[in-house]
């Protein structure tokens, strides 16, 4: 029995997704609720071992499909280990990014079936997310900020017109799956965001 | 197009693959045919990345389905800068383990659906052998020479029932794909063994 709620945040580059979750966590854990505030990849000590192997070397080092099977081994580390014990003791589990994050970048970015990585999270994995905040932005700003703020290099450099097809995933996926997921304006300062997650919670 | 023959060997521990798998190179590279001899996992830089993490640490350090999604992933990358290419140029490439093991360790070993293993290896890899020597031998044999010669000390530590169900596997598996798959009975000398694998093919 899972008695806690699971939250993610997904978008593209530079979407203020970290910021917002690190400010969603101390607004909830100032209530007095716990809250175990994670990312991927990453996460576990195993996750963070294959998260080493991702996000080095040179843009061609993994095929689209040994990155989309990296990052789900990674997950079902994190899931098993972290947030499904946290989630089964009540706590509230923040998330920056899941397996919409697989989902446009080797699905929509590399090209691999959205149904065919759907099915393996629902095999590998089977925990989905009880809300999904998907940040918006205009790419050309996520790209500048993220640039602005150093980064993971290899997923940065793979161009512009890769970039383009994952927001636009997180740009459709709302209206995808709306009973999971809310599309938020991440355009404007850290504050006109962080106000309009809290409308949405 | 994929001009070359691609050859699996297949057992549990201490079976005699891999002596076997290199007498076999070289039996066929005398004939002056190309022949790639590899095995999993591993085969490529970012397999044996992946095979450092799998190999080594405790036996609960990776949950089943993270095992199997490394072990695909590495598979995945060996086939694409390996296998494939091989392939494609005409040579004969003979593989220690290859997806069968994967079916055998995390399926049968670890209660993994075979099903879904089966459709992943589809989805992702997509490349099956056109010839799989199935090595079988008596589990006490086969972990007794695996003692003595050391080995993948994490792999060998899941105790007696979890080779049973590998060993069932293997038994089984020649009769579930008879158009891929042979068994070759493993007992006896190295020469003995040799001369039966020549016999099949």
């Amino acid at each position: 029995m899972l008695r806690g709620r699971f939250i993610t945040l997904e978008g593209g580059e530079g979407s203020g997704k970290s910021t917002q979750a690190r400010l969603l966590a101390d607004a909830i854990g100032t209530r007095g609720h716990e809250v175990v505030l994670t990312r991927e990849p990453g996460g576990t000590a195993g996750a963070e071992a294959i998260r080493s192997l991702l996000v080095s070397g040179e843009t061609d080092r993994w095929t689209p499909w040994s990155e989309a099977l990296l990052m789900t081994a990674a997950r079902v580390d994190h899931v098993a280990r972290v947030i499904r014990p946290a989630l089964e003791r009540g706590a509230m589990v923040i998330c920056d990014r899941y397996v919409d994050s697989t989902r446009a970048y080797q699905g929509a970015g590399h090209g691999l079936s959205d149904a065919v990585l759907t099915q393996l999270h629902a095999d590998a994995v089977g925990l989905w997310p009880d809300l999904t905040l998907v940040f918006q932005l205009d790419e050309a700003e996520g790209l500048a900020r993220a640039a602005a703020r150093g980064g993971d290099a290899r997923f940065e450099a793979f161009g512009r017109e890769f970039h383009a097809r994952i927001n636009g995933f997180f740009a459709e996926l709302p209206a995808l799956d709306p009973a999971r997921c809310r599309a938020i304006d991440a355009s404007g300062s850290v504050a006109d965001v962080a106000a309009r997650i809290m409308a949405v919670l």
